[in-house]
């Protein structure tokens, strides 16, 4: 209970102390989740959290760090453009949750870590678009790209342009991954890539193949 | 509290059982060192316990429950035989850590979820061997087994017996997967799995290759 009252506490009614803040104090954090309790309080939106949501309370942020674009903490942001970017840049986007995050122009890289429903649409990607620790996130390029990674996703759509139908697709620790490829009317059809394995030994070396494509 | 308590309880006052005691349990010396305090209470060792501890700190288990042997939150037991075992049993083996286990006889399939650096040795299982959820785990089968599943796990050793050389090994968001496999000597030689792969599309459909072998 300590949790959930701090925490309405924190955004108006009384003092909070750091250690009864989930996000400062680790302890918090471990604790076993608490049931879920109607209030009586006015601030709905802080109710749905539940006690392993607190760490992610922080000041969202969108800054151009030298040359890294960082963008942390976004939660119901629907609307997010970075316009004023260049080929030397990257993007880091950060623990975003419910977001939509538009990349406009030619970035080298862009990194999407620990991030839930979280959309990302952009034009023109140098190196490599990486997710990772994310849940239902989805990606769409208008432009090119060559290499993106998956790892450690549950969760993730891929919406390819016609120009970057050949990207390669690295995959590891991670499932439901879905990759949209545009046909010649432009309209999408989607391919699930594979999440589970299997290896036999033929003799000499593992022989490794995806289980779906197996009798 | 009520953990604690209960555990207190459970062990009767004064009681310390090897899992307490820093030289026989592993666990307690991987805790960050705490700091000395001289205490009035009778019952300092618990008090040591930190919030992240409490799941592990349930009393160990290994029980026939009907038709399936239950072996739970075992500790640093490094000689669990279980041998009175028939071909209808299953066998589930629960958050043990630093533990091994030999599981004697012909049984119906076994399944290892949340364990840490356990060790499993099995002469034959019907159906499946499943690891589900570990950490650093190792099997070693002796006689057959037709197909062990490896699923969200990070560091899995099996040794495969030559009756078992041709086993189905189904692996899901796992790393550090190797299988040894034993030579006409008996020798045992290491194969790592793959668990990175690349999707490419090739004009129909996508085609994946697990990144080790692509130039």
């Amino acid at each position: 209970m300590n949790i959930q009252l701090s925490e309405i506490a924190n955004v108006g009614l009384k003092k909070v102390t750091d250690d009864m803040k989930t996000h400062k104090n680790p302890d918090l954090r471990l604790q076993t989740p608490q049931p879920y309790r109607p209030k009586p309080s006015p601030k709905p939106s802080i109710k749905t959290f539940g006690a392993k949501k607190m760490e992610s309370v922080k000041p969202p942020k969108c800054v151009l760090e030298n040359k890294k674009w960082v963008i942390e903490y976004q939660h119901g942001n629907k609307n997010l453009v970075v316009s004023d970017t260049n080929i030397r840049q990257t993007v880091y986007i950060f623990k975003c949750d419910n977001t939509t995050i538009q990349i406009k122009g030619k970035v080298n890289s862009i990194a999407v870590d620990g991030c839930k429903k979280t959309a990302l649409l952009f034009d023109d990607v140098v190196s490599s678009v990486d997710f990772v620790n994310c849940i239902s996130v989805q990606a769409q390029v208008t432009g090119k790209v060559h290499t993106i990674n998956i790892d450690k996703t549950d969760g993730c759509m891929v919406y390819l342009s016609k120009d970057s139908v050949s990207a390669n697709i690295v995959t590891a620790k991670s499932s439901e991954m879905n990759i949209l490829v545009p046909d010649e009317s432009g309209e999408f059809k989607e391919f699930a890539l594979p999440e589970q394995f299997r290896s036999v030994w033929n003799g000499k070396r593992f022989v490794t193949e995806q289980t779906d494509l197996i009798g």
